[in-house]
């Protein structure tokens, strides 16, 4: 078995939580069997995004297909 | 004085402050003198877990009897 | 054009989100420009704080007047 | 000129050097032009794995087309 | 929205400038939305290239589409 | 849940694979529930051991009862 | 004696040099006995920008006045 | 032959070296075989001691009995 | 509460110890409240200086006025 | 008492294991007084190489005459 | 086949590439079969230095005769 | 100019100050131009050595000659 990992940065105006769910959900709309994921960097986006951003990258492991 | 570091990894399904206060709350159970925490990690199980799993790694600080 | 950095530790009682927005919210009090924010380090303060204190060290960067 | 990395896990209930190398077969399916591989964790899965499963987390760079 | 990275080695033989600007063009070749770079690693190639390679691995990140 | 980790140094004079191998083993005699290993440095001890001893310092987690 | 040390993100059109040299003349222009520079990261800002603008972050030290 | 690895902070009055040997000390009263130890942070806590306090997080690594 | 973090480099010809002393007596001058103090690195200069000059770099952290 | 440290990249088309003794057997061969080592990093090389080839990137250390 | 690696610092007063440059000059002076180098940390000395100079840390693999 | 960079461990039973000072006499001894020296690592040794022997990890900078 081998998993691969990709990066995301999930985005939300309520929060790290839900940036990171975000990122998740993205991530499950076009991948089968996500595994985990791990936080790499929290930040907050505000000079361009008309509300404060809340950002979460995160690593999403999954399982590739043989 | 001399302090003690354990490392707990707090869960929760709401996301990473409840996850965090886990941990806090378990260390608080046995240990008296918890001075402080410092998160190591943060991640969310997938694959595992009923529902999504929100994990914090850390770090718990408490003065050790003399 | 040439932006500057300044490390704040934000706190808050309710959890790391308000205390990163705690901290964006004081540099805003001085700092024009305020551009993005990135978090160093999250912890909880416990032995020095009547309640459990939140706390979310980041980096809050903004742009230098010519 | 231009390579590109992607991150994969090799698992394999041998060892790590086996982990290592499933990872590199996995990728050599799919991939022309594998150029090297680095390391970047070790770690055993216990609790899910019906026998001890060595992980090796791996980039893998490879030469993209023009 | 969500963003995703790549990672890249641009290359040149003129310095870490051009090796930085052709992982760009190259990511721009393929990705609508690319955002920014950031600069993970730096070096040179001497043995393998005929005259000494310049490398830039740089992440590369992009705006998913939904 | 809260899992715990504890850090071990499994020596061998086989290899790095029997050194985690033997800190997992060791755990397992004390420890329910051993979950999973994360090997955080690898090395050699060469002069005051017989043999060269293969040593892997290991991060083991465990789940902690209620 | 006792130095200071601030962050400043230098840019620039042409390149990580030019981008390192704008930080310097900028922190040169408020303080005196600007004794060294350490970069800390390069980057490249597309999006927002005109023109891509390459970026260096700084750590300008000083000697601080008695 | 398996080692642990404790994490420890050790204070004093006086400097970092008697801060990490008053660490060593107090391993010593309950731990058999202390092997070494590897220094992790340096600190001095301030407003909460009366007299500064230097602090030594110290990695202390023991033998474990069979 | 929101804290500040700024970093200073102490000097010293005694050692470690005291070129840290030193960075928090400088602090101290010109801030109140100063509450802690993390040391970044340690070195000595040797070239530029006409004795060995110790040099400690500290994040010193203190509490902004409302 | 000194010690130096130089490091050494071991190769094998065997593994990890074998390509930190070639590493060792090597230093071995100019230096009297190894102590030990510490791995830094580990790889594959591909391309260039007619097998596989595994890197071990160790830290030797051993005793400087006086 | 066992490689070698020394750490040098190249300095330029034009820029990184040239003070990259300028270190593999010096090496491949004493130094056969230079195979590739690897920067560590860029930065600017200003005071001790009559104009800018800027300076490439980088760490410099070769090939050990057997 | 080109300087270059070496690792020693400098011991002492007096502390971190004077292991680190032992270091620099030991370069001092066979190489010019000794520049300056940044502190990687500080530890204890406890059980191979008589009394606790403070080592102080350093990398030493020096100018090489032309």
């Amino acid at each position: 078995m081998v998993y691969k990992k990709i990066t995301l940065i999930g985005t939300s105006e309520d929060g790290f939580d839900s940036a990171t769910a975000n990122a998740i959900d993205r991530a499950e709309q076009t991948l089968d069997n996500v595994l985990w994921v791990e936080v790499e960097d929290l930040g907050v986006e505000i000079a361009t995004a008309d509300t404060r951003e809340y950002q979460a990258e995160v690593e999403v492991a999954f399982e590739l297909a043989d």
